[in-house]
């Protein structure tokens, strides 16, 4: 008879299930915490479509205990992390880099956004940002707390960011680590920075200031669209004026050998330094207790409380 | 007493001036043919801003004898070629790879194309292309005619291009070597065609349907405007989920530094097989006789006569 756990099916909520069982190449963990994502939340109300082979459980990143070796690790998932087993493949899986109680929260917050901030910010391996002038939207979120901290780590000349209030621009600069931030219900940004890298996760009407405070041969990522996706009348004479580059990603769908490129990075340039404490990464706003807890998470993500990332222990 | 030369004003037409003297680093070339390109129409036309360092006799490129060396030459240059001596830079400098008579009107034809077609399309040097769909608009064109024939010399899979009758479709299949060409006033394009790499000029309403055409990862380069620079309502969904990017560029706007490893490559690995005939460039369709028939070239410009290159030779 298969062993049951409990697990969050996408538009079900909490259900019993049968734990998965390994495939080669594959690790079966027990889930001690996992990282609460807005992809999530839109998948459970039934905006974010999966591949058919991928299942329904909710859940991008995690950490625990590995059945077999007992080793305690964290990873990247493409579905699967709310629940008390998940299985990982072994060449998304990393070691833990904390030490203490809070081991395991804090490394469930880690792989979804240093993979996606790795995979955007990082195109040319750890140089690739020395001595850029780097500008983040919405410097609060996981990501944007992530890039901020990763940037100026890898050698950014300068940092500068955004968040929607006072209170959130000053963790942007006193916590995180960003040279400044504009508050956006306030402050014309496109005004008073140039850059080199953009990462954006706004789109819509941002992509035109995006292109006029961007330098001879800037990149701007776009990794989502808060705002919108369709920009009303977009002039790309800047594009070809200053050879600039406009990209796009998606973490989740990137091929897995990618992803598996992207974990052997991190392992080697970042997770020692979040060991040291130089890299002072995750921040997480919210811990929550208990599979069951997810929905208040949802609720709390929904109105947009937390800062930095937000986190269920089992 | 300086030696008095003819040469091609932005503006003001043939002039007498005196021959310009090369600085280290500089070669004084005898101007033997230049290409035409409408760069040089617009700029002697008001439209094309020219850096004021630089001079404002017409022309970025040429074929020549190097007056101290006598080495037969051909090069990129920032400016005035359309005159009797000509500077270049040593960097941005080539070997003549043909014979015969007609050797300097077909080498003045290589440098302006060529450096575009290498900048743009081989960004990770000669395997860019190898097993990629490349579509090329305006395949008729000068930079359209090398960036068929040298996708298709560096082993892209399939080369598709547009054109604007059936004429100029046949040329670019049978003569140029692409594998189709759509006529662009007939024909649905994007319907037809999925691409790895799109190099487009007309950009404005193109670009969405572009970004409809791309394949995962792809990349669009634009090089210009010959629609409009504005796209009305442009959607960004497919560069994140098909993890696209567009970039753009100038050449005449590069670092020099840039150019020169350009040249580098050029001579490294195109030109020994445009010497052996093995790429089959260029395609000249117009060959104007002594300096004061640069007018009559730009009148043909002007009514979009040509197929591929244009080139005066004195």
């Amino acid at each position: 008879m298969s062993r049951m756990m409990r697990a969050v099916r996408a538009g079900k909520g909490v259900v019993e299930m049968a734990v998965p069982s390994p495939e080669p190449g594959q690790v079966l963990v027990r889930t001690r915490a996992f990282g609460v994502n807005r992809p999530e939340l839109l998948q459970h109300e039934g905006g974010y479509p999966v591949r058919p082979d991928q299942t329904d459980v909710l859940g991008l990143e995690l950490a625990g205990v590995a059945e077999q070796s007992g080793e305690e690790v964290c990873a990247l998932v493409g579905g699967g992390a709310y629940a008390e087993y998940c299985i990982t493949d072994e060449r998304l899986t990393l070691p833990i880099p904390f030490q203490g109680d809070d081991r395991f929260v804090r490394a469930a917050a880690l792989p979804e956004t240093t993979f996606t901030v790795w995979k955007n910010l990082f195109w040319d391996g750890p140089d690739t940002l020395k001595g850029k002038s780097v500008f983040v939207q919405a410097g609060a979120s996981g990501i944007g707390t992530t890039a901020i901290a990763m940037a100026k780590a890898f050698g950014a000349s300068r940092v500068t960011t955004t968040a929607r209030d006072d209170e959130r621009c000053k963790f942007c600069t006193d916590v995180v680590g960003a040279d400044v931030c504009y508050n956006y219900n306030t402050e014309e940004w496109e005004k008073e920075e140039k850059a080199d890298v953009i990462l954006d996760m706004v789109g819509g009407s941002y992509l035109p200031r995006h292109l006029k405070m961007m330098q001879q041969g800037a990149r701007l990522v776009i990794l989502g669209f808060l705002g919108s996706p369709v920009t009303e009348k977009l002039n790309m004479t800047r594009v070809l004026l200053k050879n600039l580059t406009i990209t796009g990603s998606v973490l989740r769908s990137a091929p897995d050998s990618e992803k598996a490129r992207i974990c052997e990075e991190l392992k080697r340039h970042v997770w020692p330094r979040l060991a040291s404490g130089e890299i002072a990464l995750p921040h997480i706003s919210h811990t929550f207790e208990g599979i069951d807890a997810y929905a208040d998470a949802f609720e709390d993500m929904n109105n947009s409380k937390h800062k930095g990332k937000m986190v269920l222990r089992l």
